[in-house]
């Protein structure tokens, strides 16, 4: 678990697209973030106060988040410096970057001499069970999409923020790096061996109060060939007792495979509840999640309705037209 | 990849059951064994020439095997000494124990100074890359089971040795320690990064003759959900022309699944077949393999004719019955 606050590094990012995962913790844990660290150049900028390493340590930081992409898969002197001294101040660091700080010698060094600790959240820190499939207590909600990158952590992190607006219990599972260093912790299932997939997310979404729901950040999808292991694995893992489905309507093909049109909303509904069903036969379709960026408003209504009516389901936009007619389906349960 | 031939070694093995391995590369690649190693109080016996490393080196083996599993997951001093002497004498080492030879500094230095390999195969040696989807030439045949251990490897193994008889084009893709340890060469699928799965498989089986078969091993279960992800990447990253279906009838629930029933045949056709053909359009079913070997002859039968008529399929229990049916469904496709 990473400790929280946190200070945002953006270090020399070009701009907000390099920031993806600091613009996350801005939006969904605001309260986990003192403030930003931009150096020279730096052309992200999050609206958060620019703060010195000292100035954050006195606000209360914990953790330097490394909340942009690097260039050329280094990690460049410039930050190497920054880095440094933070754990010099006593800052942990964190990192979803591919290259590991833990393979940074200097990194190593500094955070021995300090006592502190550096957390690669590509990399599972845990040695995950094989899953024994045991029912568990509470509920669970698992996004799953047409297609990888449809908007399933968003859909998650919304419903959970609606769902304890409303007093409802919900705690969202990050599966992936971003949400990993959104929340401070999870499990990076992409990088978990396989035999150990299924486990992990039983490890994830342990037995919890009746009335408690996991949203389980999805990964990948049913019809993606690249990654439907890592999808199944997080279905039968997390045996989820609600699924939402989730579809990005204008893609042309499938992330990354020219040749693979998506399936519709419908195959994907027949897929995955069967499927899902061998873990939880109480398991059902709550909602549609539609990812209606690339439509105009008329337009995603429109869609939006026609398809709610035609699979029988609430159906939204939840960054658009938020999500409470999935939160309603799913306090129906 | 492994060098053959092998010498087997059996050690202290207390019975023929501790020699799964051993057994396998007797059946399957007799060609790969000149003989067996065994020490003294050794319960197993392959009914192969008892050889000394000298003799085995003499009559070629280049490399020695561990046939068998060992007990309370250490290598013990008296395997150590013959190991030891076998790198000395210029053998490699092969092993698909958990503890892993490479993690053990004697061994460690005895291969470094003779300049022999250890090979592990239980742990991945290559990088895979993630899977591209991408149509490949040849055909490929995947055995998928109801639950784990229902006798896929031995299905494919079997269809590969009856084809080849026949003149056909098959080569037997090992995805298990075992069947690595065999042939000498495949992929651990269950030690593979989640991310890296279905790449692995498309690895394993390229491009090839138009009319050659790969026999891919399968792993797990669609309905085993501890693994279910494990075979979802195979059927995608097999993209296989052809599915067996296998089952074993007498079992009453999911392998170390006490709460889980088994599917039935035709819930394993129609959840492996559309998800196989996201892949690969053109993959059908092509037969039914039974593990019967808690049957009667007559009943296994009796039980064979049933599913034969009710699914409309060849079935046969290749083990008790020859894989003839089988083979006449590929050679067809």
């Amino acid at each position: 678990m990473i400790q929280t606050p946190y200070l945002l590094f953006l270090g020399d990012a070009p701009d907000m697209l390099a920031a993806k995962v600091a613009i996350g913790i801005r939006d969904w844990r605001p309260e986990n973030a003192v403030g930003q660290f931009r150096m020279p150049g730096c052309g992200a900028d999050l609206g958060l106060t620019d703060m010195t390493l000292s100035a954050a340590r006195d606000a209360g930081a914990r953790t330097l988040v490394i909340g942009v992409a690097n260039r050329g898969g280094v990690i460049s002197p410039r930050w190497k410096e920054v880095l440094l001294q933070a754990l010099a101040m006593g800052y942990d660091l964190a990192s979803g970057l591919h290259n590991l700080l833990r393979n940074e010698a200097d990194l190593v060094a500094a955070a021995r001499e300090h006592g502190r600790t550096l957390h690669d959240v590509r990399i599972p820190s845990v040695q995950y069970p094989i899953a024994n499939g045991e029912k568990r207590r509470g509920k669970r909600c698992l996004a799953v999409g047409t297609d990888c990158a449809v908007g399933k952590m968003y859909t998650a992190m919304a419903m959970e923020r609606d769902m304890t607006a409303r007093g409802l219990k919900a705690t969202f599972r990050a599966t992936g790096q971003t949400g990993i260093l959104i929340t401070g912790e999870g499990v990076p299932l992409d990088a978990v061996i396989a035999d150990f997939m299924a486990g992990s997310i039983e490890y994830l979404t342990p037995d919890n109060e009746a009335d408690h729901w996991d949203m389980i950040e999805g990964q990948g999808s049913l019809f993606h060939v690249s990654y439907s292991g890592v999808t199944l694995a997080l279905i039968h893992g997390g045996q989820p007792d609600a699924l939402i489905l989730c579809h990005e309507p204008t893609r042309t093909h499938m992330r990354g495979l020219p040749g693979y049109a998506l399936p519709t909303l419908e195959q994907l509904r027949d897929t995955a509840l069967p499927l899902a069903r061998v873990a939880n036969p109480d398991c059902r379709v709550a909602g549609i999640s539609v990812n209606t960026q690339h439509m105009s408003e008329a337009d995603a209504r429109a869609y939006l309705d026609e398809v709610s009516q035609r699979m029988d389901l609430p159906a939204t936009d939840p960054y658009r037209f938020g999500s409470d007619v999935l939160v309603d389906a799913l306090a129906a349960i």
